[in-house]
């Protein structure tokens, strides 16, 4: 069953497709009828389902949210899609094209990994080498990093998004390092692999984007740091030591990255590695936000919509 | 021998005492003859040193800081006061009386410990109280615990002094709590007793107080969750498990305790636990930083001079 | 009549209650009939009202805004419910149970206000205690007291909130203050009774909370400032002097105790007993803005919504 | 006695005249004999004074600070000018030409007063004239009202200064009142005649300017709107009424005539005449700050130094 | 043709005029049929048109957006009333009235730019006079000059805009100049004639108020900076030199006039002129968008709504 | 003659060299006998000279500032070194190794300015293709921009720093531009080249740095703009057009180039392209500041002073 995407629908299309199906609410109509109210949404948008002469029974078997399967019909109402339910019944995830209901990077995933592997594998000092390749032996937390989103919403937004993130910082830094001969590039290398790596706890990825509780709380900066300070230990019990001073210089990268206070950093760069790490960050996240949004809009205008994060609307016109 | 402090040093006594050295310079006068000029002091203030007739072997043995025995005699120069030394010898820490060079709190440490572990011990949740009794149980953390300052400046910046805060804060909390039913009592007296437990590893006191390296880099906000982290685990390698649910709200009290950004918290308070522990923390840091500056100054005039973390000179003046 | 709670109204109920009416404006259909569009409201919430085959006389005699008795019937439209009008007809404010349309405090006013009583009885400074006896004998003001809300959105948003804030503020007082021995209790029970007795000027609760033209222009702060010098004047005519020092000394409280110059404060606290002040005011605001937010929000999601005013969403899920 | 100006005296010139004495302290040369440091200054500027052989008795009977006859010589030290004192003697205020020692405005305060009154003169409305009235009939505040300074530092802080801003303000008013006919002439006019008013008690300036206590407590602001509505009831029990509408008006614009919460306006202005007496306000104030730093520095450079209230050095060459 | 504005159209009335069309769209309702949606608007408002039964020819037709003849039928549709179009064909902007579409200054332009003319006639100066005399025959320019809005939203967002700014700014210089005499005259009048001349580049304004590409990339400041640069670029062609120490006194006013780094200015104040030019622009700006907004709501109400740009509520009740 | 650097010399050495005089000060000692004070400086440092036995005669004659030749004897004066004159005479600028007064790059200028023609030389767009062959056939300009020091104090405040970061960025942007192929590199390439070209008129560097006048009116960001304006405008005469779009664009990358309106941006990036520039332009000079605050310092601690402009201190211990 070829998926039917959410903003490609028509007023009047017969639909037999799976969507996720979010805050269901059971109503009366005036006249008494009980009938089902709920958003169904797929990865490229949202619209309202109507199931009139529902029963408390298929209410109950929603998922709140989950994947379902839909039969019914399209109609514009208000200006505005809906779909009318003839029948709904609950689908496993297993069953599902995850890429239907979350944006995946274009890129190569698994050349994108084998890239960041090199990358690292230049780091030649001997503990961060041993630190580093921890986490690369750490099969399952490798899994998440390919497939965790870089954010929720601002920049690299879609699975495969802190795997892309983090391997075009590498790429920046090995450009530019030649170039600032003083900075330690062993640490800068170590920092950016590992400084966004608590986005794996951070987020919750399985349906939709979201944060999970801890995420929430803790924050993946702090994350992030917890468990290169958890390697480190796991380490020790193996008998590899990792010296403080060495500890101490990678966590106040990972722990400064957003270079400043009012972004979650509880430090302020105060190296030259935190810097260049910090900056390198930042301007991958923002070019990729503005290259995102310049695209995105599907106006003729000149400019795209304002962005509050930006607190300018950007220019669309290329010279070139 | 009587420690002679440096702030009650007249012109033309005899000195005979043991003083923290910092910044020795060797110097050569007009003359060519080599002298020493450094910088003496204990914990009631600083004044300048002068040896002349040094030699380069006289300065190469000099500590940088450390503890040395001075003979010589005080003197007034340009309306300060200086000592011109004779004899300079280094002096052991082991045989000098900390207390001449460190202000220490003048409350009970015993007493207050004590209190502090009567109060914890009302947690009753399973798994903070064991969370707060490895802590409890750790007997070098805990002398250290006893003995670390509040702070470098601003607040309970003596010997004793994040013993001294975290027992007021404590009490504070036992006095209110009733007052505030929905908040969790034992997330509240766990999260205070462990929201600074960093600063035993971000400060250094043994001579004067300063921040250790890694103190500077990672900061007690941080160490501090690092290290119920760390306790955690080691309960879980003997069988103990804490939850991530019980860890996180625990874990975020501690992130979020400076309540802004700003003062260096990666997370704003989320939960009603976090904004009470911010709240008497800061309660307790700013009354005692206010009646120290009021109490400390010597003039007799009605207002202190100006308090730059406060923005304002406070009011001396009672009514009662 | 049992009045119906708006937000329990069901499609399709025969409605014969009091509500308050707001903003109707009289319209003509496209047929060129009359109709009235309007807002009814109570406590629970706030619907649309339909009058058609209005008349210009109907329309004329609403009150713009007041109580109204509606007779007619609910039904869903565009899934709002809306109540379709047959018959309206103006109330006296006397007639109705205010309770409906004000939410009220769940304490026990009079049992809050025989303590509040109590604990500033306590006041032992013989001119404060004058001062607030003044104001304990201004029978109509403190039946304002015990009245006014606490606030118009934040916190204790509901009639009697501002005697259950005070009342609350100073049982934190008393509870803390022995803790603080440098600190003079006169002078914080006194300026924790007084601090927002502007309140009771500044808002207007007679049919739903607002802000008086007197109070928007001034501020409950600079009131709560004017009420006390103006108790001091009248209290000087009859015999009774408070010193200029002892008045600003309770006045910088008042003035101070927003904390920050973005909050109107027009003054920084200066004094250790503005601090504390300061401090107990936004501490008891903060819990009972956290626990009403946590409290009221009707998903079982752990999360409320953002709070734009504390730059969060809060956690709900308890560990105990 | 003609004063000699403290940066007039040259070096080894016999001194005879009279100064502010400061912060006297009774030291104890190397040899054990007592002498007296102090301070002594007047309006041009401040040096240091040595008092060798002096006494205990001598030392007591300085005022802390006040006016004390002087006799001696000048010397240089340490490229320093200073006093060597062979007799002091206290003098009492009465006898002093405080004119010395407190700056003075270089207008004519008796023509400026007279002009004052005449454009006050012009308010219409019924209740703004009899407060405006009750003000000027007011002999002793008028009195300080002519003599206030302006300021502590920035602007107009000279005897006069206030007179001198308040007339300037009133004349800028006048001048561009005509151009904004929807600005109620009488609110702006009585607004900026009392907008200050409250610095009569907040500053003292009998020997040098300073703050009161309570001026330092309270602030003109909130002093300001305090005597306006002392002076209203001053006028009730006189039998003339001011609506409280009016008071409002007029409260509003001394409330917020500092433009932003920062500088200390508890209230935002939010009516067309608190915006121009806040604009007028700045603006006189700015350009008396910006004309003063300019001609007050004595180098030939085109630049002042650094101003910090306006984040600037200023440019000091005309064009004209 | 009498022109029906849009805030004046009632239910039920045949439409046969001009409005301007904006963001139209195809789309098929449920049963397949084309319709077009759009917006019409004129300076009083705007609202949706309808066009059942549209081919795409028409919909191609339509600008997008421009002037447009609208033949149809309005009726309230869910309250908001709507235009049903039977025929829409394209006018030429050459046929319609601007005024019916872009609000205009009710001040007379002609007189306004004969007294700004007699005004900035009085510059003494020759360097500054060649340079207004030169932007005075610039012809096309002043033409310009005397339609341009003042802005987009805030103030003098009408045609004639800049020059009833520019005008009444000159009329409060020359009303308050004679009371600062250490202000250079010549350099505020100049200054306050060029300070937005960039405007008339920066927005455009020939159907709606809108910013040209050219004026968001590089703002009014800027373009008003290089403007006068270009015109002594000219002069100097022609033989008339201008100083540059002249130049940049007069650039540094332009450079600076919104006082503050967070308004664009990338330089701030530095000179008494830049100052007395940046607070007649921020007064006149602020009293002509106060009273505009006190105007312009239609409610009974004694406050407006809520105003970001001032961060509060405006007070509407007179006392006059 | 080799210089004698200032931070060099010894007490009791004969002097026999050439420094700069700054504020020079003609006085009388208590004598009666005139001296001179000034101050001496090269670019190692200040320290005080005394002429003692001075004329009036001399002291005119002295440069303010400027060079000159100075005879005499150094000695150690209260702990700081002075210089005791006897002879002082006028140098010739052109007689003077102005290295010793200027620090300067330590890159080879010649090589640097090969590359940056070689990578501007990769422009493919024929107008920015023209724009930056004019600039670069500029002689004088260009020579300037060889010489010019890229700032005054925080990072490349030297000469030859303004080619030496401009050098920089345009390696980094060339080593990352293939990784962001969205973005437009000959705007970034045109962007960085032009981006700080107004320093050469902002920064006044023959003797010591310092602003120029018009350098501090206008400021460099506004100066480059309109030097890229000067340039198109000279082009047109000479027949070759750059369109509005493109000088826009590229207006835009310097306006913005800061990224913020602190820090004097007028405008704020809306395109990749001046994100970018905003992003290398930060990077290259913190990392410049950070590596020059951390290799200066000579003290063994592992901490830099506290750098006001980063809000940290550095740390200085490498673990490579």
């Amino acid at each position: 069953m070829v998926h039917k995407f959410i903003n490609q629908i028509e007023p009047g299309e017969a639909i037999d497709n799976i969507y996720i199906v979010r805050d269901p609410i059971l109503r009366s109509t005036t006249r008494g009828d009980l009938y089902i109210a709920m958003f169904l949404s797929d990865r490229s948008g949202q619209l309202n389902g109507r199931m009139w002469q529902a029963t408390e029974t298929i209410y109950k078997a929603l998922p709140k949210p989950g994947f379902v399967h839909i039969q019914g019909r399209s109609e514009l109402y208000q200006n505005n899609m809906q779909i009318i339910i003839n029948n709904v019944s609950v689908v496993d995830a297993s069953n599902v094209c995850i890429d239907d209901f979350l944006a995946r990077t274009d890129k190569d995933t698994k050349q994108m990994f084998e890239d960041v592997k090199k990358i690292v594998g230049q780091v030649k000092n001997p503990q961060l080498k041993a630190l580093v390749e921890a986490f690369l032996a750490d099969a399952e937390l490798m899994e998440n990093f390919c497939t965790a989103p870089g954010g929720m919403k601002l920049h690299h937004n879609y699975i495969g998004g802190l795997l892309e993130h983090t391997h075009n910082m590498l790429r920046v830094a090995v450009a530019i390092l030649p170039l600032y001969p003083e900075v330690q590039t062993d640490l800068v290398l170590a920092g950016i692999f590992l400084h966004d790596i608590g986005k794996t706890e951070e987020l919750s990825y399985d349906m939709a984007f979201s944060y999970t509780d801890s995420g929430q709380l803790i924050g993946h900066v702090v994350k992030s740091f917890l468990m290169i300070n958890q390697k480190t230990e796991t380490l020790r019990t193996k008998g590899t030591q990792i010296e403080q001073t060495v500890l101490d210089a990678l966590g106040h990268i990972i722990l400064s990255h957003h270079g400043q206070y009012d972004f979650g950093s509880p430090k302020l760069p105060a190296t030259a590695e935190a810097f260049i790490v910090y900056y390198i960050d930042d301007l991958d996240s923002k070019i990729n936000q503005v290259t995102a949004a310049i695209d995105s809009e599907l106006s003729d205008s000149n400019w795209t919509t304002w962005k509050n994060a930006l607190q300018t609307r950007l220019y669309r016109k290329r010279i070139e």
